[in-house]
């Protein structure tokens, strides 16, 4: 008897930031190869079309909608796209079904603008992107916005800061998901022993 | 008068590593986003077709080589696909014909592999991906092959560690090319203030 795989998509839309997509992809998927048996991660967007990102990238994703396998762990990343994604109704119900069925719903960055508008976050402590706090404050909807947190987890809803803290909660959920010693593993593999050239941001 | 632009190519092949090309890609266009004045980046690769990365991500990249731009800095990042690219002679020979051009010269992770193929890295001090250190040490093409370094510069050489050490990479030669305090505002848009939940690599 096997114990079934995790599933972990990654939502991919017009305008979503790279760094916020690609840093849990890599977390994730460099963990595939290591346990092919359990685990499995794939991007996912509306359609089949190019995603164009943020700073220009072009992404295809694996799976439309449609296509997409059942999903364990929601990955939904920010990026100046969240705006289009919150006013696209069809996306947002998608999410709100996808992440109700889930284990672990997730955003990086400006995702919580997402994951708040599709409801998962609401009444939850969240954390985003550091120039969006004061908007998701100001909707009332989140139980707490919380600063200076890389990531931020409230029962089975965990936010994390913008970006490239994406990574940061990438591997604290696997070894959530696993153990720690499994994302130590990870982390040697994608040598994530950062050294900010010119110190730490103040 | 108006300096010229800084512009900056991120080189796509088959099996390249998702986060060796994002993580300098997210640098540099933030970068771009907030002195498109002075700086321009963009991916180039073989052909217009679609690249398949290391871990599966398919990304379209913006120039082929035959209409790249002139490049003033080209960044060659590293994974499984290096192995083919040294194996390309048509491309080798692009490669070192755009970096004798060129102001810098960097790779990530196994991207050395490729600039000691290629030259550029020949009879230099270098780093790589650790696993590959001794692979390149063995070669004596380079004058030294460091190990534990998260990027070494050798005149205009720059080569960084592994996979997330690109990021580092990136923001220090943001630094070499306007000032600290520009790379630390690029730190600050990206988030970059990494916190690896599990500790450190061993």
């Amino acid at each position: 008897m096997t114990a079934a795989r995790t599933v972990i998509g990654i939502l991919l839309f017009d305008g979503v930031e790279e760094l916020d997509a690609v840093g849990p992809w890599e977390v994730f998927r460099t963990a595939e190869a290591a346990r092919p048996d359990a685990l499995h991660c794939f991007t996912v967007a509306e359609t089949a079309a190019a995603v164009t990102c943020a700073n220009g990238m072009r992404i295809l994703a694996d799976h439309d909608l449609a296509g997409a396998p059942a999903i364990d762990v929601i990955v939904v990343p920010g990026g100046e796209g969240t705006h289009g994604v919150i006013a696209n109704p069809a996306l947002l119900d998608w999410i709100r079904e996808t992440a109700a069925a889930c284990r672990w719903v997730t955003s990086v960055c400006t995702g919580a603008r997402v994951l708040l508008a599709a409801g998962p976050a609401r009444g939850k402590r969240i954390t985003t992107y550091h120039s969006a706090i004061p908007e998701l404050r100001a909707t009332g909807e989140a139980a707490e916005v919380v600063d200076g947190e890389r990531w931020v987890q409230d029962g089975n809803l965990v936010s994390a800061a913008g970006v490239s803290a994406g990574i940061d909660m990438a591997l604290w959920l696997l070894g959530q998901l696993f153990d720690a010693a499994f994302a130590r593993e990870i982390q040697h593999v994608i040598e994530y022993d950062p050294a900010p050239p010119y110190g730490a941001v103040a």
